[in-house]
């Protein structure tokens, strides 16, 4: 016997109506021995950035054949594409609107600007019928399309059976942060429940003795705990810079918002 | 070796309490292997109606075989009954307050008027001591007598070994929809977390062209969509009728609030 | 094969940044065919006591081989210990700061003074680097030293493998509650969502007909429900000593907050 595939769940569904539970009845229906494991539902609704950056936190966490299932689906009833990624062993399921970019960025299965597959990574668009709930709602395609075909993905079936390859994916809204010599600019991607300020700059992309720009703050240098400074920079937990205030809610102190733009000025 | 058994699990709890964890504590020490699924615990305190029409929703999407536990109890240590009922492979476990009914009615397992059991459902009484934990507690039913049901059940026991059988459950509060010619009188059982309200009128029950008053609200005909118009009615994903308003919260605008009476009048 | 082993898990991450899911990940990583059962993780910010005490209530629940995996860590990054604990078969994991002792005080496996070790209960620090995910953060032990460590223990790691043995255990802030004579003094604990005061006092510390103080509240006797008067003291359903007010919030309604002392005094 295999062991039982670990399927995450990400969404912006809450735990108060049902959904969730519905879209894992769907999964637990055609994958019996599924381990199911929530990421978060608490996403914003239709926060397709907060979402994107939060699974590309939590992805690099589970092993190698996990199947990442993901629905912030602002686009869901219009022609958005649903799709299923698979990078080696790791699978994604989404749509197609940007929500697993940062991942697959990460993984260096997409290249960030064009969104073409790198490497050996393979998609397809999930129109095969025989893989879905019909007849298809408009309003719940996490139920309808996404949970079915992650349901079949860890019951076994090849990618290539769910619907026609594709070579390109959608780019996500906020651009990748751009490196121009010694700076670089990011974007504020996410604030967290204690008002940390999560960007989308990757600790590699950090240069060396940064000065950081980011609302009205100025901050020198990173540091390696909250505890260190009034305002601290520092690499979070999960690999991003993050902006933190000591004991306080960087967000609401020092008025940084989401989208809000982060400049890094490299000083040698 | 058997396939494991999925149980869901719904309640008023919360998630705060650890109440949950204990009831899937029970559950485990009695049956190891059964997959547990939660689907909401954030029912409003004490909401039988809203959890009965929640759990209609969700129970078709889950595998036969699946037990679903339901727990909202306001009669928890009078002398309401503890019931479990099987129809075909699915079992359901929980008080006999009317919670289990929309979900046994969506399964024509139940007479909806009189409450009679139909076609080949079981029922009993959760009275045998053996299967409960002693001392039964007056205030957590919960763990003391729903989860070692449901996990005995998964575990293998037979229905009839939990107690005396029953030939009539109680009904919900709320009663089903009526129909008097054209004229369907339903009710707004719940208010989902984006505003829109969930009435019990089933899909089926929809006359053709309806004209649909609900509150200060009249609603020519159904929509597909919660873009269509500014109020909408539509068939929910769960196959029920509901009230929506274009980007917006329909109870808090239109004032609809749960209980209130939806009618629809057809067409032709 | 073996039984999967359940871990449970209890914190204060919240649900919405997706640490829990993170935590989850390196468990299965490690031991894929664990059973995770959430215990709560909406404890409030470093609310070490609040969560022993939760643990300890439903402990109590799960199956002898259990590993309860806690993390509510205000020392994270610290010099306090990082432990697993074995009594019997049930193995608990998290920091040293007091937040296992309440349910190793229930087990016997602990003086509550000294903090010594009694009976078979065995201890480790859990310094080896091999179990450990590396470089291990200052801010996230949870998933850097305590998933790993229970995904270890659950996939037949031996604890000796894990650290050196310990001796003591540190204590929890709040001490057991006194007893002198007919008197016993404890302490409110937590505040359950529905505002009854939980004490740390158990079931079998009460005094035969005690006349209960707690804030500007005098209580005769124990209640058998929250319904047998205005103002009720009564052993909650996991065996410690609540103040409930009927069909209202006690704490907000008597003033009586987390950490106000509670005195016991027996009438014969």
């Amino acid at each position: 016997m295999n062991l039982p595939r670990t399927i995450t769940l990400t969404s912006d569904f809450g735990l108060k109506d049902g959904y969730v539970g519905i879209m894992k009845g769907v999964i637990l229906g055609i994958a019996p021995r599924s381990v199911l494991v929530d990421i978060t539902h608490e996403i914003g609704p239709q926060d397709v950035v907060a979402a994107a950056y939060l699974l590309a936190s939590a992805q690099p966490y589970f092993g190698e054949d996990t199947i990442h299932l993901a629905v912030v689906d602002p686009g869901v009833g219009t022609d958005r594409r649903p799709v299923a990624i698979r990078v080696g062993n790791t699978t994604f399921v989404g749509p197609d609107n940007g929500l697993l970019m940062p991942s697959l960025i990460g993984l260096r299965a997409v290249e960030p600007e064009s969104g073409a597959l790198a490497g050996t990574t393979t998609a397809v668009e999930l129109r095969e019928e025989a893989y879905r709930l019909t007849p298809v709602s408009d309003t719940f395609h996490g139920r309808d399309i996404f949970a079915p075909a992650a349901g079949h993905i860890a019951a076994g079936l090849g990618l290539e059976e769910l619907g026609p390859r594709l070579e390109t994916l959608q780019s996500l809204a906020v651009p990748e942060p751009s490196v121009l010599g010694r700076t670089v600019t990011g974007t504020i991607v996410t604030i967290d429940r204690f008002g940390n300020a999560i960007s989308n700059v990757r600790a590699h992309d950090v240069p060396a003795e940064p000065v950081i720009s980011v609302g009205p703050a100025t901050i020198h240098g990173l540091a390696h705990s909250y505890q260190e400074a009034e305002t601290v920079a520092l690499v979070g937990s999960a690999g991003f810079l993050e902006i933190g205030v000591r004991n306080g809610n960087a967000a609401a102190t020092l008025g940084i918002k989401q989208g809000d733009r982060i400049v890094l000025r490299g000083g040698r």
